[in-house]
Formats: C-alpha cells, sequence, structure tokens
C-alpha cells in the first residue's frame, strides 16, 4: 500500500490526578516521515495497552520515562512494513516494535523485531499463531509471567501457587504455566464471576474467588487451606497482605504489578503482617521483564511448543479501531479484560 | 564444688500486653535435680538477655514456643559443669546451652555444647577470649550478622550497606563485617550520641545517626547520599521505609527484626512505599538464625581470627547478679545495651 502522509497518534493531553478520564487522551493527526536510510515505514495493526501505562502518564520517576504532555504516546505495537529503506525488513514483513498508540509509524529497523513466518508472521495469515500473541503470550506479558513464576519465583514442582489478577494477561500465563510446572495447587482472583468460571473452568485452576467476596484473607484460606508456598502478586494491597499470611515457611512472593494502587492519590496501605516474613523466612521480590530479557529464547520455544500443543491458548480482549484505544485502556484499568486487551486496528 | 539443692529461676509472672513491667517477671527458688545417667549439672556463669524473647512472652504463634506463665523462662547461657554423669563433660567443663534465666541446670549432656578450650573455654581463664563470648560475637547473634550480610544478603564487595541497631548485639558486628568484607559504604542508625559515636570512632563506620534525630529518611539520605545496596533491618517500621527508599537497584533487605515493634499493641504501620520493590527490583528476605547453623563451623573459623587479630572484639553490656536480670532485659527492650547485654551470675 502507499504510504500515507498522516496518520492518528493519541496524544497525553493532561496528567490524571487519580483514575483517568476521557479527556486526559487525544487523537491527533500526525505527518507520517517518509522512511530515511536503515528505517521503515510501519502500519500498526495492533496495539497494546498495559497497566503499567498507568504509571507513564504520571511526571514521577520511574523504572520508564514518563509520557510528555501534548506528545503521542508509545507501547507495544505489531504492524507491516509498508515502506522501507532497510535490505532485511521488506515491505510485507510483521514486525514488533514500541511505537504503539498510533496508525503508523517510522523508526530504525533495528528497533523493530520481525515475527517469525510459521510463529504469525506469514502476511498471508497462513499459520494458526495471530500476530498479535506477540504483544501477550508470545510477548512481554508471556516472558513477564515465566520468567516471574521460574527465574524469580522459582518455582518447584509440588509448591502451592497463588496469583493474583488470574483472568489478566499476566495472571492467566502465570496459573497455567504453574500447572505444566507441576504445582501442587493453583489457586486464583479475580474481579468478576465470569472471570472465576473462566479460571477453573478452562484454564485448569483448583480454586478461584472474587476478590469483591468479603476479606481476602478469608477466601484465600478457603482456596488454599494448608497455605501457599509461591505468590504472584499483579494487584498489591490487601492481597499481598493476604497472601503473606498465607505463605509457608521459606514462601515467596514476586512482585510483579501493584494495580489496586496505580490510580491511588495517597499512599497505598502496606501489609500490617510485614513481621511474617522473619518467623517464616519469607522473600519478597521485586521484578521487571526487562531484566530477563536473555531468556527470551528459551521462552519463545517453550511457550510456543504450548501454543502448538494447545496447552495454552491466546486469551484476548479485542477492541477494534484507533479510537477506542483510550477506551480500551481505561476498560483494562478497570479490569474489564480477560487475557490481554488488544487494539486492533482495521484496515 | 557440691550441687546445690535448690537455685533460683526466673518465671515469666503474667502475659505482658505492651511494654513489659517489672512485675511480670518473679524470681522464685526450685530444686536442683541431680543428674541423670547422660546428664549434667551446671552451675550458671553468663546468661543471654535477646529482644527476641519479648515475643516467646506473648502466646502468639510463632518459631519460637512461648514462654509458660508460672513456668521458668529458658534462653543462651554459659556455665560449668559441677555434676556429671556423661564422661564427655567432666566436672569444670564450660559449655554453652539452652537453660538460662537461671542459676542451676540440669540437662542431658548432649543439649550442651563445649567450649573450645583455647577459645574461652580454659576454666582457669588462660586466654583471652571470654566464656560469655559465646552467647554474643561467637555465638548465635554473631552467626545471625554474618549468616545474614553474607548468606541471606549477599555481600558483594562494593556494597554500600545500611544497618539498623547498628549499636546493638547483631549491628555492630554485621557493620564490622561489612567493612572487613569490602563494603564501600557502612552506614547505622541507634539511639543516644554515645552510640553514634561508638560507631564512627570505634566500629569504622563511615557515617551514623541518631533515628531520634528526625525523619529517618532524611538522616539516611544525608549518611548515604548515593543510596544504599544491602539493608539489614533490625528495627522495623520507619527504619525499614527510609530503606526501601534508599535501596539502589537490585538491592537487598535483610529483615532479621523490627525492634520497634515487639511491643506494639496495634498492627504496626508497615512501609508505605512498598512498590518501589518493583521498579528497583528489590529483594526482602526474612531470616532466622537456625537456617544457618550448617554454616557454624566456617562462621566460628572466621569470627575467631578475627576476634585474635583484634579486627572485631567483643563488645558486652554486663549486669551482675541474677536478680537483676529481668531489669536487663527491660533495659534491652529500651536500648540501654551496646553490644550484647550479658548477665553474669557473680559466685
Amino acid at each position: 500500500m502507499p504510504q500515507p502522509r498522516t496518520g492518528r497518534a493519541w496524544h497525553l493531553a493532561s496528567r490524571p490526578v487519580g483514575r483517568p478520564r476521557p479527556e486526559d487522551f487525544a487523537l491527533r493527526e500526525l505527518p507520517v516521515a517518509e522512511p530515511a536510510d536503515g528505517e521503515v515505514t510501519v502500519r500498526n495493526l495492533h496495539l497494546s495497552v498495559d497497566p503499567y501505562m498507568r504509571g507513564r502518564m504520571s511526571d514521577v520517576k520511574s523504572y520508564v520515562a514518563p509520557y510528555a504532555v501534548d506528545a503521542p504516546m508509545d507501547g507495544g505495537a505489531v504492524g507491516e512494513v509498508i515502506a522501507s529503506r532497510a535490505p532485511d525488513r521488506p515491505e510485507g514483513t510483521l514486525v514488533v516494535h514500541h511505537l504503539g498508540w498510533r496508525e503508523y509509524a517510522t523508526l530504525p529497523a533495528r528497533h523493530t523485531t520481525v515475527i517469525p513466518a510459521d510463529a504469525g508472521g506469514d502476511p498471508s495469515g497462513g499459520n494458526d499463531i495471530s500476530p498479535s500473541a506477540h504483544l501477550g503470550v508470545l510477548g512481554m506479558p508471556g516472558l513477564t509471567a515465566w520468567a516471574g513464576l521460574l527465574e524469580v519465583g522459582g518455582l518447584r514442582p509440588g509448591d502451592a501457587v497463588f496469583v493474583s489478577g488470574a483472568a489478566g494477561a499476566v495472571g492467566g500465563l502465570v496459573g497455567r504455566i504453574a500447572r505444566l510446572k507441576g504445582a501442587s495447587r493453583v489457586v486464583g482472583s479475580a474481579g468478576t464471576p465470569e472471570k472465576i468460571r473462566l479460571l477453573t473452568e478452562e484454564y485448569g485452576f483448583d480454586a478461584a474467588f472474587d476478590y469483591h467476596d468479603g476479606p481476602i484473607r478469608d477466601r484465600l484460606r478457603e482456596a488454599a487451606p494448608e497455605g501457599i508456598d509461591l505468590y504472584f502478586d499483579n494487584v498489591g494491597g490487601e492481597h499481598l497482605e493476604a497472601a503473606i499470611g498465607a505463605l509457608r515457611v521459606h514462601g515467596r512472593a514476586v512482585i510483579c504489578g501493584m494495580i489496586s494502587q496505580y490510580n491511588a492519590t495517597e499512599p497505598p496501605a502496606a501489609p500490617r503482617n510485614l513481621a511474617q516474613v522473619i518467623g517464616k523466612r519469607l522473600r519478597l521480590e521485586g521484578m521487571l521483564v526487562n531484566d530477563h530479557n536473555a531468556s527470551r529464547p528459551r521462552f519463545l520455544e517453550e511457550m510456543t511448543g504450548w501454543l502448538r500443543s494447545g496447552e495454552i491458548d491466546n486469551r484476548e480482549t479485542v477492541v477494534h479501531g484507533i479510537d477506542n484505544a483510550a477506551r480500551a485502556f481505561l476498560d483494562l484499568l478497570d479490569g474489564g479484560n480477560t487475557g490481554k486487551m488488544i487494539v486492533t486496528l482495521d484496515s
């Protein structure tokens, strides 16, 4: 297709305080640059919206730079090269890159990753893995779940595992990987009855509970009466406190996210039972997926195998159209997704 | 000496709520049993009082059984065998054992550890290590500091280290071991100007501050302006929150004690900045010294070497007389000690 002269991109219109509002985002027209030597222009097919982006909307020092006000936002995307001045990325190549939240992106080819033809990268669609899987099960959320559980958490066969946000992109994979790796019991929490059914009836969780149903500590005790060995935290707050109480001696907590706090305007309540880490010799460890890039080849091999065998499937909540990207992100923060939240740009 | 028919022992008279009072303890006369086959009777020379004993005064499930009301308390002690029916513990042997808080104890010889003759175990006192060192620098507090810093904390040369309760039995050793093991900067907190002088002028700390002097976060920033890599926590509460703020990427916190909370009647304030463990990939890990018994020979060899070379000395606060043991323990909880708090029973 010919390269368009302009394309739309979501801009941060204002920094939210607390819960973001639609007015904090603005969809604006931008020129699409022609590729310079070594560059490609990509037409985005799928955009990723992820919880960590909430942190980037605030002007605080963090592990990722904040979004600038009145500038285009960025994030994960899958797209097709439509103009190329890089010999190893001919037109038609499907790539993953980091200039999402927009229709078109021109960037150095070396900042893109080619999707293998047999894993969603065949532009004719001649295989059964969707290219969008590289934003989810085969992408950042997948590596987060795999490396967090195995490399940070040190999952051992026989461990009892609890994961919060268990119907989300990361959490749903944590539970299913734990199952495949020999966990003795897999327990999850989520926020709707439909999600609870998904966990127990489709994902193979032994038990799951809705965190709206009373004290999390009590629900967790019912779901894992003998306690847990490993907690994978996507939520923070009351979930973490309940997990510390349920962890057995030498238990581990992988602290991956604290979505319960992302919109908080006050410092959140911290676990009041933290002193239990001494008597039970617990280990709490924070993680960022970028520390685990060296493990990506092993992760991809194992996860692609599970996808092909059907032991894990690619769950997505798909929202259509660039106009709806900001709304999809707000829905994500409210737990409106099951599996990976994807914005698909229909052509 | 002949075996006496009775001896005095401290009993728990009532369970304290909050700060223990002298009336919660009672010194009572007990019969001294004659040793059965395989047993010894020990005349205690030195008793240990330790912060962990506060937890045992409450009736809560923990890693050590609680003291029973109206029963004798126990704890570390060093004594001399005065009657023996165990061939490998002749009369005159100096031993370490766990029936402290009393003048005399009769127990199986296998529950005692013989103090080596060249490390304080010569009853004639013919060497320069005090037998009481086996309750402190060569005992449980010493192993706690050594294993916590090296095995749990994974100290690396060049690390900047912060320790709270730095003038105490464990904390003072943490700082000095860190120095000997190549820490780039050693920083401590304590509760009096005299202790601060001890840390900087005698123990070789680079900086130290009195935690009464305003926000700990600010004092720590002055003492370690470039941040820290390892925090050894004896205190909990505001200290832990400040340390989480100061820890650099991939920093570690060894959670050894939370003395600020031992008398608390409400769940304590937990660190409000716990979410920083994610961005900085921090590891918080609880420890108990009993997990590290297998390392005791290596610890003893290294620490005895430091004692002999003078690189570490045996700091004690000595209180005399069994009558004063409960008072010594209460003083310990108030920070009245420098180094190991020892109760010496003068004969």
